[in-house]
């Protein structure tokens, strides 16, 4: 790009996630402070295509001071659908990929700050294989993206998880119970073993580490046996069995299997029950509470600096680039990095084996 | 008693309730500034039986001074087995009310400070009965006790309530969902109304007003329909369909339904997506997390007071009375007030009528 | 009034308090139900003024909704000039009752909701005696009201203290301190007397009950003598010496007193150090964080019902009457009662003896 | 050291600091997993020498397991005197190391893990000079040490203050104010940069940045400008004019300066005052609540991995080190660095851009 962007949009997009409202404030007051103007785009990209009953609007610095510390996104979002393999109400599907390209050009956007996960990541690259200047920006609760060192919104889910926990063991503690609390992580451990050790729990079940439901019940009953007559158990809804199906429990009614409640805590209540029936157990699940709510200081820092490290790519003409943490900077990426790998807790990492060194149960030895 | 008390014995029974703690050291701090001392007895009124597990020990004011803020209690509870009626292993049942009153007599307790709901105050009152002289102090997190105008732990729960609905109204709004979250409430509906006002609720099943499932989603409609895309739903685990039986959900392994998660949730959400399928439903339960942590400030004032008015009481020679708050003051009622009659909402009161004033439906007309 | 009002107005006067913002949107939800429009006033009621840069603005649901959890007041506040004794620039002083009345008429205004303290409802007073209608919705956060048992905004304030009191006291004990805190109060002791108890203070100072500093170091000395190496004081900021004058500490440079951090905290701080040098002292003065932040669950459903009984007053025809909280229910009663007598704490009532019972200290006797 | 340790001891130097308590916790459960025992060393290390008060107590895993939450330190803590120049109550000074080296040997202590700031760990190296092998484990609520990438207790209190602004907001948006809020920070201005960003501050004054009072008048009025009537402030009580000398406020009565409340924050608002009279003004001191309480989830984790990774170091034979974050692992570095280097914010480097990206203003320019 040659002459400077006069026009940013900014998209959200995928499951919400504590700290996006102020990436939001973050990519206007920049870019008004270098002249540019910004347009919000509704519900992921749907904004940009026509009989969405999205659209796209300016946003001013006056507008989003404010939004800085609110959980969501004033833009709305979307988990479903993509532009370029777009499914209509009959079941079709079609590209409309060039729809929104032109919809972009047609708008004066010279630049799209897309906010999202994978998902959203991958949009953005085909989006500028198609043309266009992307600059994304990640987003996921689960800090499992291997292109940023961290990502806003999964401290926020740490803190909920872990003041629940403070939560449940005065409970537990005072009946003697079995506190079994499932929390967000269908592919990777990061939030069940951060809460789980800021909260002390006992025994921690990630998907990185199959358990036995044997060598769980046995570490529970070394834990209730030296005095406590308690424990905290977290379970991370992804976690599996040593050489087992996670098999899904069946579902009555007419809600499909992603909106029921909890599954993984209730399975490995019914796993413990059946190996030591005389325990206490009780089972919560956080649930979406885990995604909502006015982010921590320290999210809000974060992604108020990625929303500003954006436009500054783009004031630094980058294209198809992912702004990344690496503390103590943010810096930028090939967006290609945001698609490809995973990150996943290392089984044999320090985190690991620091959770062993208090005495936390994986259930998998 | 024509004799002033020399010694108190304290007990905790009944699901636990944030407060308790207070209630302890209230108690142990007036009695020591009288000369009195304290015995804590464990586990309810177990530590007053041979081969429980439980005992009794003295408490101190410099040991019960930090436990103000703390949840739970730390004598710890039960809500299994009275003495009157205590069942064996091997399935007998024997009343063992004179061993626990002999051991009380053999210990010099001159009054017992008893806490806990209707079940712990029936044991109370058959204790005064046999002699004992006892003062109970009310507890319930439900707010459901006619004998007195609150309860300590009731606005936790609220409060805790109030802040997982702030969180789920963002993941709401960002996502055009309908949440809905069940909380506690068996028998009264007084959580469920008290949080979902505060934490604006559009829908309330509470046990005192059944619903019909048709009402309640005509009414989110409505709600959807004026330029709002999401609605929040605070369910009661007991609310009740109109005519209708409650359906146990059937469970499966080896956990009993006392032991499953949720429940009222699940049950109103799939009723709703029976008539209106087209809505993006997501149910939440808080489940324990609702009695456990740290007490608000107006919970720890309250227990606080009571805790010193019941050793007030046993200095003014009082016996089988109950402590009860009359705002502003805490007051003394005849026992047989705590068992005789739960306070239910009044489906015609002004609290509901407010509630109906500020838009929320209770799916009821 | 023979026809029903049509268009109704409200205004927040004072300093601002937690639950404004949920007073204006319940009035705007019922108004909004019985078909009555609603208009917010800026300012005080500087909206209903020529020249002072507020206006009027018509006030939605849609717009309210989401404000029931937020801070502060949407409408803005004021706490200087009266209309009637309007200070002009020039120094001068007139009266703009009559043209706040004729752009109150002009607007359509049947009925206009004024939120506010006593010196707020004196103006409600004087302009019902002008011929408007008004409901006054008492709003104080010292609690000091006695035309109400209750105002919102208290409990947040209490809670905030409280909050307070927890963090002080981990790094007194840890540093064998004895941490001073001075809160808001200046002629009443309640949020003082609520929070110190809730927060397990030592020593409570309030204006009721004037101390006497020798008395407060003699029990600093009495609590640091068993066992315990820390203590905690809450300092209300209107209290004062036995006998003594509140000497007003002199301030340098450009800041009038009222606008000074603290004062009485440090005075008292002074005072004991002038007495038992040797203490570790130190001194927080929360200031302002006290009225700031969002609502607890049960200031939020207090101004809820507020709110929705001022308008239900409105439709019942009633006029210059002041809602009031008189659990459990919402009533009202003349307006005039707003103004006539403030509710002190009472230094022989149940609630200080409660909190000398439990071992804390006035620093009056 | 050629064979392994037996027992440890552990002490918490310097002042308190969220975490601590997790330090301990993490240090008892790793060394008694691996067979160790550990001593609690009170008061610094002033339970190693005589006539202090203050002792050594054994330290067990069932009493540890609580406080992972619990602010402050169960050991205490000081913040006075060196064992090296040890002050007697007469004036005079002595060295009082070989004191306590001989007590630690006594005690058959093989290592000491000795918890603190630079102070504490000049100690800790004239420890290890003296023949003792010390693990040190950095701690500064304020993050300014070079030898490790962060601190727990930076976060919590960091968080602490962006709450406090949060509540500042609501209050300065509905009374059109500019609210001051002096924060820690004596020599870096980390806590104000980081809580200032993430709590939508408009104005930071840090020690790095030397501030032109005509300069904050001038960005502060601009700020005012736009259609916005408030403004947050956040000042480190560090901070300096350009040129100018820090003049501490001279203090009447008994408190010598290092006990008056504020400072830095009322000086700023004159200063302002000064400049803009009829600026509304208002000024706030968190003081110690910022050090106190629950720590946060980030804090506790970090806590005890430094905790753990303390004891590994000592079974490793590792000896005068320091163990240090260095994300995503713990590491150990030579104990000299941690008395070397102070870490200031860098006025020139990537975090303080991203602040004036965001518009804030340093009143330097």
């Amino acid at each position: 790009m040659t002459t400077p962007p006069r026009k940013l949009a900014i998209a959200t997009g995928g499951g919400d996630c504590p700290g996006l409202n102020a990436v939001i404030r973050a990519v206007v007051l920049r870019a008004h402070a270098a002249g540019l103007e910004v347009l919000g785009v509704e519900d992921g990209l749907n904004g940009l295509l026509e009989g969405t009953g999205a659209t796209v609007r300016a946003l001013t610095p006056l507008e989003v001071t404010p939004i800085l510390g609110r959980g969501g996104t004033i833009l709305g979002t979307t988990n479903r659908c993509s532009p370029f393999a777009w499914r209509d109400p009959d079941g079709t599907t079609r590209d409309r990929g060039d729809e929104l390209l032109g919809r972009a050009r047609a708008l004066g956007i010279d630049v799209l700050i897309n906010v999202g996960g994978d998902g959203s990541q991958a949009l953005s690259l085909e989006l500028t294989r198609r043309g266009m200047t992307v600059i994304g920006v990640p987003k996921t609760i689960d800090n499992d993206l291997d292109a940023t060192v961290e990502t806003f919104g999964f401290g926020t889910a740490v803190q909920v998880v872990t003041d629940a926990l403070d939560r449940l063991r005065t409970t537990a503690e005072s009946h003697d119970r079995t506190m079994i609390l499932e929390v967000m992580g269908r592919h990777a451990g990061w939030i069940a073993l951060h809460s789980g050790i800021a909260g002390g729990a006992d025994v921690i079940l990630i998907p990185e580490l199959p358990y036995a439901p044997a060598h769980v019940a046995r570490d529970l009953m070394r834990t209730l046996g030296g005095g406590r007559h308690f424990a905290l158990v977290v379970v991370a809804e992804g976690c599996t069995c040593v050489g087992g199906e996670v098999t899904q429990r069946p579902v009555s009614g007419g809600l499909g299997p992603s909106k029921i409640l909890g599954g993984a805590g209730q399975r490995v209540a019914e796993e413990i029950a059946a190996v030591v029936p005389e325990l206490e157990l009780r089972v919560t699940a956080l649930g979406h509470i885990q995604r909502g709510g006015t982010p921590t200081a320290y999210d809000r820092l974060l992604a108020s600096r990625l929303g500003v490290e954006a436009v500054e790519a783009a004031l630094r003409g980058e294209r198809s680039v992912l702004v990344s943490s690496q503390p103590p900077d943010i810096k930028t990426v090939p967006l290609e990095l945001a698609v490809k790998k995973m990150r996943a807790v290392d089984p044999s990492g320090q985190l690991v084996a620091h959770a062993r060194g208090l005495g936390i149960s994986f259930g998998d030895l």
